[in-house]
């Protein structure tokens, strides 16, 4: 083939993403899909009411301004003021983005350069590897590490970053390190404590923090989501990213948003403006409207951001139980809506039966027992060195309706009396 | 400030945005706004009961396959296998994106490398320049080029390329040209034969084709919008870029489309897996049954396809009327949904003003009068060369209701009158 019909040097070697070879298998509607972060139960009612009757308005339909729909901003800057020492500028210091996803792309595009580094913890939510790739930076891989603690239920807290191992990834090139907290896939949920060890390195070596906290409202009963932007000389260098999608159980609208400060923030509308210029209007226009019911009641239970961590608290003990009842050990996730599990201590090794060991799983579930159930294993989270250490691991999501975390136990549970 | 949270590089220059400032005036309500390509007509009643509909189905508010909603795909390979000699395979040759807008980018940065030349002529729709500068590339401009002609109304078809002058921007170097058909903001329609000219080019010196078609349904009496992927030798190297906003009418919806050989569309997709992952599901679920129903009756006059460009038709023509009893002398446009029209005929010398004689022309008409009616200079379609050129005129939108346009008569009538 022509030279000219190749693909641009950028993205060489960034075309493969397990997600699309996952959907291919959720298709399948008979498989019970715990793989991708996707919920099956219902979205608010009132979410999917105000798209409804946004629909029906004329202007709501047409363009609105690039950087974020008015009301939209306006209720975001609202609702953050609360969790901020600062005020937030509604049109300077925050940009509506495609999902959290379009938020880590701007930010990584509007801020690093070619030959940067970026520090980023293993395991991660895997877009973060390609997106610093595709700016020419140089991705620097730390792990969480973790024994089981014997005696006791394994914690998402014990997996931690080693202090000094962190200090030493840091050098005069690193522009920047990316934070998830809750944390995908284990479930993690940093301390004020683990944040300020994080917060010091980055002052110290003038370096930005990206913080994907799309999971910010789903913490379990003991942990509290903090956020790295209110430490003392962090709002400076901090974007901090969030999802409409994982907020409202709407993964499927596909909004997210950038907060930070205006000399930041600039820099990612800019690349918004050479790359789509503006989101969808209606979709905006009818989360502007769900965050004004939660905001006017976030003391009460009924406030989503407190019904639905309430509701998976109670999903993510369901899994525990039954993933400890046939042997796959559970690490139990503080936050998030994902539960890792080791699934070596079965006596069923992954690593034996090929080179895509991780997809294996999900595959031998279903050759074996006439069964289907779809899981993520957690090296697709890893780099490629780190893919043995994390290879034993595989994730299951949650924020699913009762019905399919029945049928996800039934295959379980048979697939472990299959067992010879 | 700390040379860390300084912007990347590739950015550098690429801030400033008309639509940025515009959408600031024409945010006062009390403004007339021809300016920016947003319909004040209602959307087809069937597209917003669809999404009206939609939204409140559980699963349509989550994500959907990355590179494009199967049923939307589905139906836009069934929509477009009407208009090519090939099959178009829904899931290999057709990426859906964020508006055409994420179409251009994701063409661009998947196929351009730095140091490649990219051909735009001029004027262009603004994204094409500070786009093909993102990815390091360098733009090689060509004007339209035409003289009123004596005697009759000055037409879009008047404004030609050269084609000695084209011959000569094709280079070793040039990588793909920009082409825009039926073209903003001229209104030119490119004939079969203009498009043999660029394609004969294109396959002589191996080049691309991007060709951006947003107004492809919108063609007045006498014209026909001819594809050019469609000629010998073309497909292989085209991609043509659709909007849904512009096809119904919904410009807030930002989904957009691109076509073209499979070895192509991956590269696009390796893109936007690493930008955004997915458009929005219940807009594409939406849009897919919208184009079922106008598929189904695209022979009929009722089809949208149809109905709306006869119903543009009327309103060119009143626009042609007005701006010419004016003296405001205006180029009859054979497509798309703006005019432009040489203002300087009035003696009223727009590069007499200031540097930013462009926008004068929409503050002149509000200071002198007390009244407000916005529109776009074409110099603002133009690379800075070229600014002079094309500074005497100035484009106006009219997709409008006719009380809107009723609203701009009246401005129009009452400054010409004020005039000494
Ligand atoms: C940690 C993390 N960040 C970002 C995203 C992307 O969110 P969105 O769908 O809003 O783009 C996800 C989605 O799973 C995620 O888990
Ligand atoms: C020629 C042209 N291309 C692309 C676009 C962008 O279209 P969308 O809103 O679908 O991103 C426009 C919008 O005005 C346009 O005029």
């Amino acid at each position: 083939m022509s030279l000219k019909l190749k693909n641009a040097k950028r993205i060489e070697g960034l075309d493969s993403n397990m997600w699309v070879e996952f959907t291919k298998l959720a298709a399948d509607p008979s498989v019970v899909n715990l793989g991708q972060g996707l919920p099956d139960i219902s979205p608010p009612i009132y979410v999917k009411e105000e798209l409804s009757k946004i629909a029906a308005i004329d202007g709501m339909n047409q363009y609105t301004r690039g950087f974020g729909h008015p009301s939209l901003v306006t209720a975001l800057s609202c609702l953050y003021e609360k969790f901020y020492p600062n005020k937030i500028d509604a049109n300077k210091e925050i940009l509506v983005t495609v999902g959290a996803y379009g938020s880590l792309f701007s930010a990584i595009q509007g801020l690093i350069d070619e030959g940067d580094e970026v520090i980023i913890i293993m395991p991660f939510y895997d877009c973060y590897e390609p997106m610093v790739r595709m700016a020419g930076a140089t991705p620097v891989f730390i792990p969480l590490r973790s024994k089981p603690v014997p005696g006791r239920q394994w914690s998402s807290s014990d997996w931690t970053l080693d202090p000094q191992e962190l200090a030493s990834k840091f050098s005069s090139k690193t522009k920047a390190i990316i934070l998830n907290t809750p944390h995908n896939p284990t479930g993690k949920v940093y301390t004020k404590e683990e944040l300020q060890v994080i917060a010091d390195l980055c002052i110290k070596h003038d370096t930005l923090c990206i913080s994907d906290e799309v999971y910010e409202w789903l913490v379990y009963t003991g942990n509290k989501h903090v956020k790295i932007a209110t430490f003392p000389g962090m709002w400076e260098r901090t974007i901090t990213i969030g999802s409409a999608g994982k907020t409202f159980s709407v993964t499927g609208w596909k909004i997210g948003w950038s907060i930070g400060p205006s000399y930041l923030i600039k820099h990612l509308q800019t690349v918004q403006q050479n790359t789509l210029y503006t989101c969808a209007t209606p979709l905006q226009e009818a989360l502007a409207q769900a965050f004004w019911i939660d905001i006017k009641r976030m003391g009460d239970p009924e406030c989503y951001f407190n019904s639905l961590p309430k509701e998976l608290e109670a999903k993510r003990d369901r899994m525990v139980r039954l993933l400890g009842s046939v042997g796959l050990r559970p690490i139990v996730p503080d936050g998030g809506y994902f539960i890792i599990a080791d699934v070596s201590l079965l006596g069923f090794c992954l690593t034996q039966v090929s080179a895509f060991s991780g997809f294996i799983f999900i595959r031998i579930a279903y050759i074996s027992m006439n069964k289907k159930l779809s899981a993520i294993p957690v090296s697709a989270f890893c780099n490629s060195e780190a893919k043995l250490q994390f290879e034993k691991f595989v994730r299951f999501c949650f924020i699913k309706k009762d019905s399919t975390l029945d049928a996800a136990e039934e295959i379980i549970k048979a697939w472990k009396n299959q067992k010879p």
